[in-house]
Formats: C-alpha cells, sequence, structure tokens
C-alpha cells in the first residue's frame, strides 16, 4: 500500500470571486492581523446522527501549493474589476499560516471545529471557497459509506459510483472517502493509481449482448480472465443465467478456471439472490459467491441483511456518491478571532460561537463516546481528548501524510466507539451531547458587548 | 465572449475496471465490428417535466484527447491484473468513431437518445463511464437551472454554488450548466477565466466582523470598490444595516461614489426585502438594488416572487448545483446495435430500445413542442426537425465548439417552446408524448427473435 498521493493543485482562481474584491480591500487598509477562521457544522441533516470526517489530506495540499499563476494573473488583470496593483501583489501571494484539524476518520458533531486556520486575514480569508468545497464532499461522503459499513457488517463493499458522481473530482473523492469509511474497494481505475485503493470489476451488459449468446459471453470471459471470473447473469433472466453458470462451472473447472461469483443488477435482489443460491448449490457451485448491485444505499442494505439474503457482496454506486438523501450538509468557515480578539456572527439562524477553540472527548469506562465539550483553546486541564492537533505551521506541513490505511483503521475504530443509538440507520431522537465550556459562553457575552453593529 | 475553452483532458484512467477487463477481451476474441451505444435517460426525476441537455463540448474533447501516458500504462501493468500484450495495445488506443448529438440547450425527454456513438466495440465501450459521468451531470444542472430561470423571470440570477457543489469540477460545470440555462453570472472565479461567464462578487460576513463597526465596513469597502459597491447587510440586523446604508450613501454621493444594492442572506427574505426596500426609498435610495441569498431554489424563487418581493437578484447555490430534490438522473449509455444487428438488454425494469435511432419533433403551428417520435435513423420522409446531429466523424470534430451565447440563446428558445404545463414547476400529470415509430417496435420483435439469451 503506497502513501496517498494528492490530487494535482487546484488553481488558485477556483474561489468566489468576493474573496479576490475583500482581499484587495484588506491589503488597502492594512488589515492584516492574524484571524482565526474554524470550519465545522451548524447541523446534521434529518438523516445522519453523527459525521466522518474526511478531505484533511487534500487540504493540506491545496494550502502548500497554492499560487498564482502568470496566466491567471493575467487574466484577472484583463477583467479591468481589481486594482493592478493588487492584481500584481497576488503573484507573491503564498499560505503561511498554522492549521489544526481531526485526524481524517475522526467521528464528530455539529458546533464543533473541525479544521481550525490561524493566518493572517488576507490568506485565511482567500482560501475559504476551495476549503470547503474539499472537506464537505469528502466529510459528506465518508458519512455516507460509514452508515452503509454499518448497515452490512462482515459484507464486502465496493463502490460503483463514478458515472453519476458529479465530476471528475467527484468521483475520485468519493473512492477515498468511501474507503476510509470502512468499503473494500472501488471500480474507479483512476482511484486505484492515485490512492492505492483496491480496484473491482469484470462486464457489463453490453458485453453479453455483443456476443450471439449468454454462455458464449460467459465461456469467452472466463477463459480471457480466469483468475477474476465474475458473470452477470440478469441480461435476459436471472435464474436462467444461473444454470447456464451451473453448466458451465463444470467444463470450466477442467480447464483448471474456477468462477468466483455471479452478479445481479436488477429485480428484487431478496427473491433472486435466494433462487441463485439454491441453483448454484444444487449445482454443487457452494463456492461461487453472490455480488449484488443496482440502486443500492444503506437502508437497502440494511433490508437485504434484514431478510438473511445470501449476497456476499454489494457495488454501491449512486446513492452512495451523490450522498441522494443529504446531497448536501449545512457546513462553514467563519472568522472567530481577529487581532486577538473573539468575533462574532448574529445573523438570524446562523449565530456563531467566537473565539479559538478545542474539543474535548469523553468516554464512558467502556470506551464509548460519552460527551465532547467544546473550550477555549486557551483552557487548560480539560478531561478527555483532546481532538484539533496541529498539521501545519506556517504553511509547511509538520507531519507526513497518513496513509489510507491508517486512517481507515481509526474510522473503523471510531465506528466501534458511537454507541448503538447513534451507529442506528434511524434518526437518534436524543442528539450526542455537545456542550459548550463556561468561558466559551462568557466569551459570547464580551464580544456582543464589543460589537454591537455600529 | 471567447468560445468556452475545454478543460485539460481527464486521464484515460478515469473509467471502471470492468471497462478494461471487457476491452481485453475484445481485443482477444476479434470482437472489433462496429458498434452503436446510445446515452439516455430511462425516466424522469419525479419533480421535472423536461430536461436540458448540457456536456456535449466535454465529451467531444475527451474523444479527441483520450490517450493512455505512459505512467498510466506502467501503472496498469504493474496490477498485475491484465494482460501484457493488452496493456501494451492500449498504448495507441485512439477514439476514431462517429458522434451524432442534440446541440447542447436542447429540451429532451425519456427514452429519447441525446448522443450516439458509432464506433469499433472496443472503443465504443471504454468511453462509457467518463461519457456518462460528463453528460450526467450538466444536465442534470442545466435542467435544475433552467426551472429557476421559469420560476423568475426577468431577474437577474447568479451562481453560488462552488463551495458546497461536490468537488472542483463539479463547481466548473455547474457555472457552465447554469450559464447555458439563462443565468446571468456566477461567482466561480475560474468559471470566467475558462468560460467567459461574468462573474459576479462583493462581500462575505468576515469582511463586517473583521471590522470594528459595520459602517466602517461598507465605508471601507465602498472606497476600496467605488464601481461594484454591494453591501451584505445581515451581519447583526438587517433592517438597522439598511439605515446605516442610507446614511452612508449621502456622504458616499458626495464622494461620487453610488451605492448599487444591498444584499440579504438569512432571515424571512420576503418579509426584510419589503422592510428593506421602504428603509431606503423613504433615504431617497431607490436606486439601490436588493440582492438576496440564502438556501434558494426555483420553489422558493417561485414563492418570492409570487408575494411580489422587491427583490431584484438572486445568489443561488447549494441546492442548485448539487440539485438536491434530484441529485442524480437515471441515464444510461447502452448498446444498441453490434455487427449490423440489433441488440437489446431485458433486465427487469431496464429493457432497452435497439437499433440505431434519431428523434424528429414536432410543433403546433403556435411553435410550441407537441410531439417527438422515436425512429431507426434508417427511416426517411418523417415530419418534423431531427433533433441528433453529426459532431464527430471519425475521431475529429467536424464543426467549431460552439460559443456558450449560442447554445444560451438556443436554450432560451427552447424553454420559450415548452408550453405552460411542462415548464410549471409541479409535476405534470400527462407526460410529454415520446412515441416509438412502427419500424422500431418491429425491430424489437425480431432482435427477441435473434437473441433468445440462449
Amino acid at each position: 500500500m503506497s502513501a496517498p498521493i494528492a490530487l494535482p493543485a487546484p488553481d488558485a482562481l477556483l474561489t468566489d470571486f468576493y474573496q479576490l474584491t475583500m482581499l484587495q480591500s484588506y491589503y488597502e487598509m492594512g488589515m492584516e492581523e492574524t484571524a482565526v477562521f474554524e470550519f465545522f457544522v451548524r447541523r446534521l441533516p434529518e438523516q445522519r446522527n453523527f459525521l466522518l470526517f474526511a478531505g484533511l489530506e487534500q487540504v493540506v495540499n491545496y494550502l502548500e501549493t497554492l499560487r498564482f499563476s502568470q496566466d491567471e494573473l493575467a487574466w484577472l488583470h484583463e477583467t479591468r474589476k481589481l486594482d493592478t496593483d493588487f492584481v500584481r501583489r497576488l503573484e507573491h501571494f503564498r499560505f503561511s499560516g498554522d492549521v489544526h484539524a481531526m485526524p481524517e476518520g475522526t467521528v464528530f458533531f455539529p458546533d464543533e471545529p473541525v479544521l481550525r486556520i490561524t493566518a493572517p486575514l488576507p490568506e485565511a480569508q482567500l482560501i475559504e471557497s476551495r476549503l470547503i468545497n474539499i472537506l464537505h464532499y469528502q466529510t459528506m461522503i465518508a458519512s455516507k459509506a460509514a452508515r452503509c459499513r454499518l448497515a452490512a457488517p462482515g459484507k464486502t463493499l465496493v463502490d460503483f459510483g463514478l458515472r453519476r458522481s458529479h465530476g471528475a473530482e467527484a468521483a475520485l473523492m468519493a473512492s477515498r472517502a468511501d474507503y476510509i469509511a470502512g468499503f473494500d474497494g472501488t471500480a474507479t481505475v483512476q482511484a486505484g493509481q492515485r490512492f492505492g485503493i483496491p480496484i473491482v470489476g469484470t462486464m457489463a451488459h453490453s458485453f453479453i449482448q455483443a456476443h450471439q449468446s449468454e454462455s458464449q459471453a460467459f465461456l469467452n470471459f472466463a477463459r480471457s480472465h480466469p483468475d477474476n471470473v465474475v458473470l452477470l447473469i440478469d441480461t435476459f433472466d436471472t435464474r436462467r443465467g444461473a444454470e447456464k453458470v451451473v453448466n458451465l462451472a463444470k467444463s470450466l473447472n477442467k480447464e483448471g478456471i474456477s468462477i468466483k461469483a455471479v452478479r445481479l443488477d436488477s429485480g428484487n435482489l431478496i427473491e433472486l439472490s435466494a433462487a441463485v443460491r439454491g441453483i448454484l448449490d444444487r449445482g454443487a457451485c457452494e463456492d461461487i459467491a453472490i455480488f449484488a448491485s443496482g440502486d443500492l444505499d444503506e437502508y437497502r442494505l440494511a433490508e437485504i441483511i434484514a431478510a438473511n439474503s445470501p449476497i456476499d457482496a454489494f457495488g454501491v454506486g449512486t446513492r452512495l456518491n451523490t450522498s441522494a438523501d443529504a446531497p448536501s450538509i449545512d457546513c462553514v468557515y467563519k472568522l472567530q478571532e481577529y487581532a486577538g480578539q473573539g468575533r462574532r456572527k448574529k445573523s438570524i439562524g446562523k449565530s456563531t460561537w467566537p473565539g479559538c477553540k478545542q474539543i474535548y472527548r469523553q468516554r464512558s469506562t467502556s470506551g464509548l463516546f460519552e460527551r465532547d465539550l467544546v473550550t477555549l483553546a486557551s483552557e487548560t486541564l480539560i478531561d478527555g481528548e483532546a481532538l484539533l492537533v496541529p498539521v501545519m505551521r506556517e504553511g509547511r506541513r509538520i507531519t507526513e501524510p497518513e496513509t489510507l490505511e491508517r486512517i481507515r483503521e481509526r474510522s473503523s475504530a471510531q465506528l466501534e466507539s458511537i454507541g448503538g443509538d447513534l451507529s442506528s440507520l434511524a434518526t437518534n431522537s436524543t442528539r450526542y451531547p455537545v456542550e459548550m465550556s463556561k468561558e466559551l459562553e462568557a466569551m459570547v457575552e464580551k464580544v456582543d458587548k464589543l460589537f454591537s453593529g455600529d
């Protein structure tokens, strides 16, 4: 398993235009003192009891490599929307700040800062759009994939979502997030190349259709891929497909080729898998596994598992990689402190907790998560595990990138610690306790007195 | 307005692994005769009456530039999952086929092939995953954006969706799709650079929060951006924010600076916009427009318009660029003909219409769309406009890329031709008539006789 390879840095212009207009003003006003921004989720989607953090590695890579190219600067200049001196200054733009974050694969809850940026105000501001864009998607997908993992313990789960993911980057990042959350592989070849995730795949319906007969298609494929014989049996009639597999198994055995699995991709998977298992077992093909795909998600997986279906492995695609029941999460990146003073937004329904913060997680005697306490970072002697750890200092990474395997192990251990209520697919009526420290509450009052908005 | 600039070609490995295993078998069996694949939608999402086609330009670019790099081939070889000779042959892989498609900005319906590939089977097969990945997302977003456009006639609409789009490519492609469907601009700077889409943006809440007072923040921004003064007034209290704008307007006028607009981003937009309009008008600021954002989509836009709200412009983000009420569309790319014979899939709920097809659109005397007829491409003398036109021949583009402005004009004309029932946000109980020709129905019978699956 190789270390995760970062994606090429996206262009610096992958940002909202208001970041550039604000930057110009900050530079003009000399507002370059230290700012603290925090990324957090305001509220959980209705169908989630927890979230699983992913995407940090791509954020660090973005911050390390963020530069404006000459082409980008020339184009910005041509727009005539910004001052020439400002555009010129962007040539030297670098991110020189500090980053604290939860490690990837950590379970977290609303109102908890997952990542904190401490940097001169213009730097901390410019990165907002892309930082949210990266963390929002991977965290959303890892959280959905974790539900699939919890719904199908012991089953093999494979990411099948490339085609209906929202673009190229979504497909790749979903493979990564799915794997972090406990998936076993992906069909997306590039995710194998870039992240070392095991790749899986055999045949589509078109392969069967292009042949004159289904049996001939099976035979041709088996001879061409003797070590990877997974046969798709639902193109015409699933039960007859299974019968053909039984017949074929005997002759292939003589050639030294074993059929590993059959795949079902349509119809009632519970009924069909039982029928197919029966046909295979009666035909002395007990070793052939059943792989299923088609409109799966955690709810469907739970139904199939509850029905004691003999399906061994699942390809999960569209609903997973679009997070279909919650295709966005209400996450934000907010200014919490500037020039040493806490700052706060009071907009209706969108008010924030000011100040530079830390989270302490407390566990029960059996090791389950019991309660999180959000404190000011300056508070000391708090019980529990501090969740935010240093990641970058003065614009440089201070630890080696974690391997996906390490992150995956952490995620697995975290999912074992969340307890039955939170790990069920149903929405837990009692939300996990996230409490604010007294010093943090005192900070709110202090900031409100200082900044009445006038 | 410059011609649309294509994105860099994605790597050839952005595909499902089964495409490569099938390709190896096709080469080994010598199955390289001509195949016809068609991309189409199986059924509309519940909340859509029509779809708007987008993404063709990126598909053409992908097909023109598709190559395996030496690095990719070396990695494939290392996986030991494919034959050495096969991997070596991929070095010379090129797409040499023909493409027919509807022009971008065309309205279409389920069961209509939107794009047709005619190429040697291995070439037509390999491209499936990325082709669907491109067309699915842009078409889904253009279709959602078209509903926003129809819901808010005459209003300025701006794409605000970068941060919660699913990754970098989704954000960029959404800007393009939104603009095609009639949006007026985007906040995403890179979409301005790459596609020439007008960019829009001024300030975030953090800009206000970083100042000691809201009024000072407004003043600083106005002086720094005298031609682009749009002030965000909801950080503390929206009505008081509007009053400060009135006071500021007078002094700024003396400096020769006009405030263009105020922006609301929270609370009840209908109530607040009425209150703000009153405050501005009473303060002799009738020329200051109102810009609103925050959790908008076509349903919310329709409510605001129905309430006669004085909002002039809208920033629409997350719900649009994730297509929140329908984050995927059931679209597929299917083998319809191989070696001159129609082919068909009969899987439960997923059966297909065989053969190489064309669509003819017939209009009423008033010019509204009345009925589409799907025929075999070989049928002639059919009434109506043929929707599929040649785009590539033998792997090369045969016409210049269309400008986004041209596509946007087509889209606008199409949206005017769909008629009131289909253009309403409510799901139309009568679906638009898409009929199959008799020759196409005869083809189904013929294919079913030839290919019983045995």
